[in-house]
């Protein structure tokens, strides 16, 4: 029932072209396709990055000492997007693999940002995997959400969002927003967000972010 | 690994709140959740709306003479809408459930609609079942797209768009819109689209609209 299968797409699109070949009229195979048991995107123009530990020195200010290669892999993403960044009334469609693992205690996590502007939503949607979605207002106010498959989470446009994994199997979840959106990246790489998700004797405990990172109020 | 159980939802929940108690910081359960393998929407705050036989009258405008029930259900909408209708940059998230069978020769298919901004985009995604995406300049120019379970489709905001299956079980797509889109559904009421989706000799085949739908050209 829920699955993709890309040598069916091609075998049933072929198949209906043929057939209404007759009628002059085809019917067009979509050239982007998602497979919802692996959330993964398959086509043409899908785009892709990977973050390693390295990239994320300033989430994990300490990973030179927690034993893990620079090259580990925490997260990567893949998008399409049929709309330019910055069109008024476009959307984009990503999905995210998160990786399981930590950083001392610190569990793995994605950048977080912002919109840049503030109007712009997004829903992230789980299909596999454990974890908590940050949300952070501007002023340092944060909250913490489960994410498990098959939530669906609406993001205001005011509130930072970072993702992290807390179970054993990559995090995997979509994410569609608006091609206007844009990032903040920076405010996030400068304050962080005003808590953090840690394993404490066994357990995924929320606790204040450090003061070094300049929360200005924590709930 | 891609299911969602509300039950677990909830007791994970519970589980992680009494565990997060202790730290003061609680781990909130969303109020919204996806059934990936079943097509739903579960939660608080999910919107419903039904379309009978009757309710596609100018769809179908023989349909009194098709053997088939007034009440008979063509195809069910369930969605949920946390920004307010014409919010800008807002989204808003549901799912349809088109239901398989004919009127005569013509599949079961959707109203149909433009969007009132034709700047705002749309994605389709379907997870289960075996359709098709037709697509409408305003002008009348109309191409048909499979739809199978995986396929994404990215609808642009000046294209008429309405969905047909022709398959022997209910065809299920999500879908993801901007909450300022608006809906311009009496053009479609008025003037049909360029193609209709016919049942011939147990083959589906494309055939241009007829001629009193005043469509103004095709393809």
């Amino acid at each position: 029932m829920i699955s993709c299968d890309s040598k069916q797409l091609r075998r049933e699109g072929l198949r209906t072209e043929l057939m209404t070949a007759r009628n002059q009229v085809s019917i067009e195979t979509p050239v982007t396709a998602i497979d919802w048991r692996l959330g993964n995107l398959e086509g043409t123009n899908i785009r892709r990055s990977r973050k390693l530990l390295k990239d994320l020195a300033e989430v994990y200010p300490n990973h030179a000492s927690s034993g893990l290669a620079p090259d580990t892999e925490v997260y990567s993403v893949q998008w399409w997007a049929p709309a330019r960044e910055g069109q008024e009334g476009g959307l984009l469609w990503g999905v995210t693999h998160l990786q399981p693992g930590r950083v001392g205690d610190e569990f793995f996590m994605t950048h977080g940002h912002y919109h840049a502007v503030e109007t712009r939503a997004e829903y992230y949607t789980a299909v596999s995997g454990k974890g908590i979605l940050l949300r952070m207002e501007r002023g340092g106010r944060t909250w913490a959400e489960e994410m498990l498959p098959g939530t669906l989470l609406y993001i205001d446009g005011r509130h930072a969002h970072r993702v992290v994994n807390t179970g054993d199997e990559p995090l995997v979840f979509w994410a569609c927003w608006p091609s206007d959106a844009g990032y903040d990246y920076a405010t996030i790489a400068r304050d962080g967000f005003g808590l953090q998700v840690l394993q404490r004797s066994g357990e995924t405990v929320l606790v204040p972010a450090a003061k070094e990172q300049n929360v200005t109020s924590i709930d």
